[in-house]
């Protein structure tokens, strides 16, 4: 969905910070390839999606192709694996991307070469320095990207919020599902959809997007203007996800089919079910989601209650809304035309029903 | 042992940080809270070491005294309390500055409420979040602080170095805890004496010290030479840490009698006691070492192994070599006199045999 010429500048400038870093930690220790490798196998998965609306928020708001506003935008991609490492550390997640998780690698590791502790300790352990390390390098690579200095001074603000707001995200998305049902009912679907408005939606569109126009010069009522495009397109993208999440691919999730279902992620979807639920079927819901040794059959029930109640269509329909309201905003975005007609493309590829 | 002028403009410096991200945190949702009260208890209890080296390679180097330095020393407050939680998720250490671990008031916090899920895997998850939101602002504090934007640049690749040699050091500290034993004998001392230049001793004094100097405008060769201070009272300073955690006294520690015993973590002084210990020895320390249920018996037996080896005086001896090093470089450190006495002030507390 990302025009190839945007991505390989991308790929180009991620690789060359990490390329750049393998001598320094060789230096420190041979001992700590595990970490390269692990984070090597998770960068190659990436969709990118991140740095693209960072690109097309630069370029619609005048900035040029540049290696420097590459490196700022793919620094990007390393905050996203650092929390995706840290996420499957968290959710007890075996895979990412159609590969083993981070923590489950280093696991492997462990037990491989007969070390001596649990092998799951060190796994997560492991892992959480690597997610460590992640979020560093994305700011070294921010900084250190050769922009100038007022214009990551202009794009500073956005890129901190963003990242706390994440953070906070996955906090309250900890808290959702530990606190279960309570509140229920529609209150329960507003919750869910504050979580994905900070978790996922802000920090993978509207953010990355209004980083782009600030570090290109955009005035602040035009950095503004974008969150009418990027903050519904989120919200859609994360409600596609939660779809694919129970009814997707496995070949295009990189997830074994009905993984958020095992993991108990109280999505929007799943608010959607439980507020048109009957007692019978919230109860089928409430025993069998979040139950780790979930088989195919409960998968199949689960998919069968969230269709029968209404709440897949339902969802359907939100994410057409959202997507609708991100494309109407979009007529009045303050961006370049070719940006628009990108924004336009990528707002299409980001809500489709196959990933 | 810092000058309480000094610590309290640090103090001010943090919390000032600290109390303008609040207000952010509230927008996102009141349900935060808990985060901020765990970081606060974390952060009243800090010595504050850190930003003090730093502070002194800065006024060593001709800084002068003003809030935007003292918002960058301050910082790496931020970077130890990150490392910290995350350190202590990993380890599953039940205490932390004489307070409970972050995670662990977390769990206490989903335990009390009476959530759903795991109380553990929440407080672990909550905590790792934490730790993020910490590493993130310790960067947004370090590049906000005001400071000009030339003397942040000459600041920045020591910085950058110290956050990545830090989470380095840690993983090389999981990893020997795994190995356990191999490689034996001094090898098994050399081996935790390099984890203890890149988990401790770099970041606690010789990299801060440095970035105070480089900050203030030293040039690289001074910046250079002042390793010959800050790296082996580095080493010093973590093997005194290291006695302490076994020998030190509780109401001072922060830690219960043994809990680094308990821990089963291998330090110098573990790899000290099994280079000297006999057979027999050397398989009590390996049986009850780890044991995460070590009583005071088992504390007072494992403690009287590792004075009958001889490794006690052998560490002590080690931490007397280490600190004449380090006052011996002083002399010819390229510094101001008032820094000179501090830093040899200094050398003297963080080495002393009480906290």
């Amino acid at each position: 969905m990302i025009a190839s010429r945007i991505r390989k500048e991308i790929d180009e400038a991620l690789y060359t910070f990490v390329d750049r870093q393998r001598p320094l930690l060789g230096d420190i220790s041979g001992d700590l390839s595990p970490l390269l490798t692990a984070l090597d196998a998770l960068l190659a998965g990436g969709k990118r999606l991140r740095p693209a609306f960072c690109y097309w928020g630069w370029r619609g708001s005048g900035g040029d192709d540049r290696t420097e506003f590459f490196t700022v935008a793919a620094s990007l991609e390393l905050l996203q694996a650092g929390a995706l490492i840290h996420d499957d550390v968290m959710d007890g997640s075996d895979t990412r991307r159609g590969q083993p998780a981070a923590h489950r690698r280093l696991e492997a590791l462990h037990a491989e070469s007969g070390w001596r502790g649990s092998a799951q300790a060190f796994g997560s352990g492991a892992a959480i320095l690597l997610g460590d390390v992640c979020l560093t390098w994305c700011d070294e690579m921010f900084q250190g990207s050769g922009l100038a200095a007022e214009a990551l001074s202009r794009g500073r603000p956005i890129f901190d919020r963003m990242r706390t707001e994440i953070m906070c995200g996955q906090y309250l998305d900890l808290l959702g599902q530990a606190r279960g049902r309570r509140p229920g009912g529609h209150e329960a679907v507003e919750a869910a959809l504050r979580i994905v408005v900070f978790k996922s939606a802000k920090y993978t569109i509207e953010r990355p997007l209004q980083l782009g126009a600030a570090l290109a010069g955009a005035d602040e009522a035009s950095v503004e203007a974008l969150s009418a495009y990027g903050l519904p397109l989120g919200v859609a993208f994360q409600l596609r996800d939660d779809v694919l999440g129970v009814f997707g691919d496995p070949a295009e999730t990189g997830k074994p089919a009905g993984d958020d279902l095992r993991e108990g992620k109280r999505t929007v979807l799943v608010a959607l079910t439980l507020e048109r639920a009957t007692d019978e079927q919230a109860q089928t819901v409430e025993s069998l989601l979040g139950d780790p040794a979930l088989d195919t059959a409960g998968v199949e029930l689960l998919r069968s209650v969230i269709v029968d109640t209404g709440a897949l269509d339902a969802c359907e329909q939100m994410i057409g809304r959202y997507a609708a309201d991100a494309e109407a905003a979009l007529d009045a975005a303050p961006v370049t035309l070719p940006a628009r007609d990108a924004l336009s493309e990528l707002a299409l590829a980001v809500t489709a029903r196959t990933v």
